[in-house]
């Protein structure tokens, strides 16, 4: 029988997150930290709501999964990610020592791939899930904030 | 006349601040944030504490400085920093376009300069101050958690 917890399912509820910061007025980027097909914890861009600029959706749900865990270290996690992960988040899914990450939508400009920032040696990286969709979330974003200004 | 307020005055309370995380069994690591000579936040590493990755000296202070100040972005803010930043906290200094950051101890191993890290343009850096004081301190920690395993 084939299972209904593929990449696509998890990316979905991850978009879901991204639309939420999109409602909020925040750049839409969701994430979703997965452990045996079951998420243990969800999260979005807050830096404007929270006017911190740390409080990207990667680092609340980092912290969110490893109070769920009861221990810093994201073993056998996988975390969707509706974009590139940035410098900060790349830095802080090192220090988690996360199994996994998947990302959707590639970040040519501020993603951690340009810089050579790097991930733990155990990360493995999945990229491509859903790109399209995250990615017209993302610009229709930047286009309604462009036509505000 | 001159000032008492200069960067030895305030590494000395960033290393404050790292004796305050060794006490607490933590990595010994402490920053404090200054605009106009004076502390408006100062943190230090708690990630065992808090159980948290990203939970380090760096982040606590961005946070915290951005509270103080009511904008997200830390403009004409210095950072004492007792260690070189990793790849996560110079990521996240970079989105705060902190306008200084001094640090004494490198970190060659995990630092932002080895792995390319980039800070914002607007961001100068200087290194060197209380190095020994710093890495000192470092050094005793991990000795004595060698010798405790």
């Amino acid at each position: 029988m084939l299972s209904p917890f593929d990449d696509e399912y998890f990316m979905k509820k991850a978009l879901e997150e991204a639309e939420s910061a999109y409602e909020k007025g925040e750049i839409p980027v969701g994430v979703v930290v997965v452990i045996k097909d079951k998420i243990i914890a969800r999260g979005h861009n807050l830096t404007e709501t929270l006017n911190d600029v740390t409080a990207h959706a990667e680092m609340q749900a980092i912290t969110a999964a490893a109070n769920y865990l009861g221990g810093k270290y994201l073993q056998n996690c996988t975390m969707y990610i509706t974009l590139e992960p940035c410098q900060m988040c790349a830095g802080a899914l090192y220090w988690s020592q996360i199994s996994k990450i998947v990302f959707a939508a590639e970040d040519a400009q501020r993603g951690y791939r340009k810089f050579g920032v790097q991930l733990h040696p155990k990360t493995e990286v999945k990229t491509g899930i859903m790109e399209e969709e995250a990615s017209s979330l993302l610009k229709r974003f930047f286009i309604e904030k462009r036509n505000l200004n």
